[in-house]
């Protein structure tokens, strides 16, 4: 049991990291952001030690030799740690050190890059940061091409093939949707009442809501930031974080149920297994399905909003003549934008398909660095019918590559998927679809719980979407869901 | 140079712990408590393995070799790590370990104890750890009895008996003044006028009067807990803490200027020494004195009055019919409470003085745990006039025993005395006593700054206060000022 104890003593270093990052991004005064790195680089080289040691493999061999398969988490959790021991001792200590240098750096230059709209100056880093990421692919190896090497390390087990064919299945039926919502929404799209909406009034709403859907403030809180994140600093310590806007009171607020979403996901993670994959999440791409599934598939319900809208008539005096109709078409508003992070639900996907190709083409080798402006801005015609008025906002809008995540766009497509699929799958249980239609969550939580939260990370993505629903991941689910929502 | 080296990992290390502490005390999720403790433990058993290793050690004796003295820094620094490496290695970790579970033990019981006013059951644990504090007196050696190896431990070559002359010279003038002060104000003591003093409002007065004083919010905050402190996080990071009642105002603001003068002192450490002795505060007692300074002969003077009354009238209406003469009065109230935390400015030091006496004959033998209460009582009769209602307001209402820290109450009083001393002699400086008695504190924060704050712990405290301010620790000045108050 010895390598458990590690995995334990792993999980403690990993919890403290968490809360110093946690604090970084809320409470840090200004002038101590300098040590804060220093603090970070200890904690997380101590990590690193511990689990690459000799003492961790000697420990995690002798389990395995004595695993007879009999307990299948037990079984499970050996399989992962082994994965996860093999993907960090299989790149050297140097390569590690390199890119850690050579992406401080590239985040320095993508800032400034992007202020100026300057690719060029962007293009040696990515460069230098491409080159690790194929050593690192070849390192870890990989059945078909580098980059299964890199999505493996966001979702693990799924084929660079795979993306590509659910991708290409969606393609055409999101194009016509979005056309569609787009279309609509420029006849007529209300805006939203003048603000302000006071801050202290939102926190209220956002919190009096997060604790309905499910949300455990014993064990969890929310605080503000610039960029908002959940994170978990230790068992039953979840904490999220949103940002204000006076001027629309959404903006917090589904900020909160996205967070809520993945939130809840860690508060129902087997909480003694804390640490062990048997506590974690499995994937960026099921964590994304429970934020978006509580954000889009309850938050932008209009069976949500009959229950809901009442209560934030109450907070806010200025919705009182703006009537249910208006405020859902404003929250199913969509609009063709050059920003991703803008995007709206009917057309966020295309901006990920657009990114997947480019990355899937760089790592091939098929686009060099130097064509990306041109690639992305062609590729953006395509989907949009419009080109992004300069690289900043195109080409140079997102920090992914600058941080070394090349592969981790398409979770954000696969979460919607999954949500969609995971949404369809608890309403054809009848006790969920009658509660939820009274926009009561209890029904649609619990069945999260036993059918996605309890697994921990001991099923791969596609096996625990095949169980929960009945059938492979596909973007039927989806697809229906905004046709239904948008068209 | 590679003691430094291992000596700024420690910082970092120290530093860590800081912020998981503070994270405890201020924001932690109330399920989250119980692997707090486990992340607390696992960075105290890292920073204890490294200050006592044998690296350490060895290079402690390379530097210690290559001394010359005549860094004079250097040589301070390395003779505190010396002193700090022979205290913690000199204790067995067996005796470590069973202090902290006898702790542990012992606070549980005395919460108990406490709520219930029995003395008898918390006895056994007080005797555990009067044994356990005598063993390590031994084991660190002491030049004329135990209780100098404890107080050592907080206020470095200090001895008992300086401590006890102080406190003999104290006494006498300290009593005439505290029965003056108490029947003074008796006879015409102000009530604040009636709440509420929204917190809102409390938390902009107190932020304002906080830098204008000097604590520095680039590189430090207040938040909000139930027992308020200080606490560096790393360099310029301090934070503050404080509690608010909304009955009365001055209860935050007190505590903020209490905390904010730990906290610039804190600052006002030489920050690229941060974890050497050179970057360090030196003792509680001189930590105290910024405390108390700042606290009651800074935001307990007219001066501080007759420039910030008109702001608090402008946050709080209801100040507007109550003039500064009243207010003032309110301020220098004083009356015999049996609770040392409630205690005001003219009877504090009498909790000390009575505390410290029973300790000192705990640890001599001549005082039975069994005969704590009656010996408490009596010596309280005797300061105080009356007996307290139960132990629970007698000799079982503070922590610090259970915490295993004996030794650990004069430093109030130290700090109180050294105040005193420290403000006199600044206001010696025709500059700062110009500034000071226009409420401008500059002056006196640079002379601080220069006199305290940039010796670190390069000084014995006693050599501190010498060359700060001309003569030895002497209770004259803080006699000469509580008589100027309060008669």
């Amino acid at each position: 049991m010895r390598i458990f104890e590690l995995a334990r003593e792993q999980a403690v270093i990993a919890s403290v990291e968490a809360v110093i990052g946690w604090d970084q991004e809320t409470y840090l005064p200004p002038a101590a952001a300098t040590y804060r790195a220093a603090q970070l680089s200890w904690l997380s080289a101590k990590a690193h030690e511990l689990a690459t040691s000799s003492q961790w493999q000697c420990a995690l061999e002798a389990a395995e030799a004595a695993d007879t398969g009999a307990e299948v988490t037990r079984h499970a959790n050996l399989r992962e740690m082994r994965r996860a021991f093999d993907r960090a001792t299989k790149l050297p200590v140097a390569l590690v050190a390199r890119e850690a240098t050579a992406c401080s750096l590239a985040k320095h230059a993508w800032a400034e890059a992007r202020e100026r709209a300057d690719f060029a100056s962007f293009a040696p880093h990515l460069s230098g940061l491409l080159d690790i990421a194929r050593e690192k692919a070849e390192r870890w190896g990989y059945p078909d091409e580098p980059y299964d090497a890199l999505l493996d390390g966001y979702e693990r087990r799924t084929s660079t093939a795979a993306v590509a064919a659910l991708f290409d299945s969606l393609r055409p039926e999101l194009r016509r949707i979005a056309a569609c919502a787009v279309e609509v929404s420029a006849g007529h799209a209300p805006t939203l009442p003048p603000g302000p909406y006071p801050i202290g009034a939102q926190r209220r709403l956002n919190a009096q809501i997060a604790a309905d859907l499910g949300f455990d403030f014993q064990a969890g809180r929310i605080d503000t930031t610039t960029h908002p994140f959940c994170t978990t600093l230790g068992p039953r310590d979840v904490r999220l974080t949103t940002r204000y806007d006076e001027a629309d009171f959404t903006s917090s607020l589904f900020g909160v149920l996205h967070e809520a979403g993945h939130g809840m996901y860690e508060q129902g993670l087997p909480q003694a297994d804390f640490g062990l994959p048997s506590g974690s999440a499995v994937s960026l791409g099921i964590h994304e399905s429970q934020s978006r599934l509580w954000e889009n598939h309850v938050g932008r319900s209009r069976a949500f909003w009959l229950r809901w809208y009442p209560a934030a008539q109450q907070c806010f005096p200025q919705l009182a003549g703006f009537p249910l109709e208006n405020f859902l078409r404003f929250l199913w508003r969509a609009a063709f934008s050059p920003v991703r992070v803008e995007a709206d639900e009917a057309t966020y996907d295309l901006h990920i398909l657009l990114r997947f190709g480019i990355e899937r083409q760089l790592l091939n080798g098929s686009l060099a660095v130097a064509d990306i402006p041109a690639a992305w801005n062609d590729a953006f015609r395509d989907l949009f019918g419009f080109t992004p008025a300069d690289d900043r906002q195109g080409c140079l809008q997102d920090i992914h590559w600058a941080m070394g995540g090349l592969g981790y766009f398409p979770t954000y497509s696969l979460g919607n998927i999954n949500a969609a699929q995971l949404h369809a799958a608890a309403c054809r249980d009848p006790l969920v679809a009658a509660a939820t239609a009274q926009a009561d969550y209890g029904p649609l939580l619990a069945w999260l719980r036993r059918s996605v939260h309890a697994h921990g990370a001991t099923l791969d993505p596609a096996d625990l979407i095949a169980q929960a629903t009945g059938s492979p991941p596909s973007p039927t689910d989806y697809l229906a869901h905004l046709q239904a929502r948008y068209v």
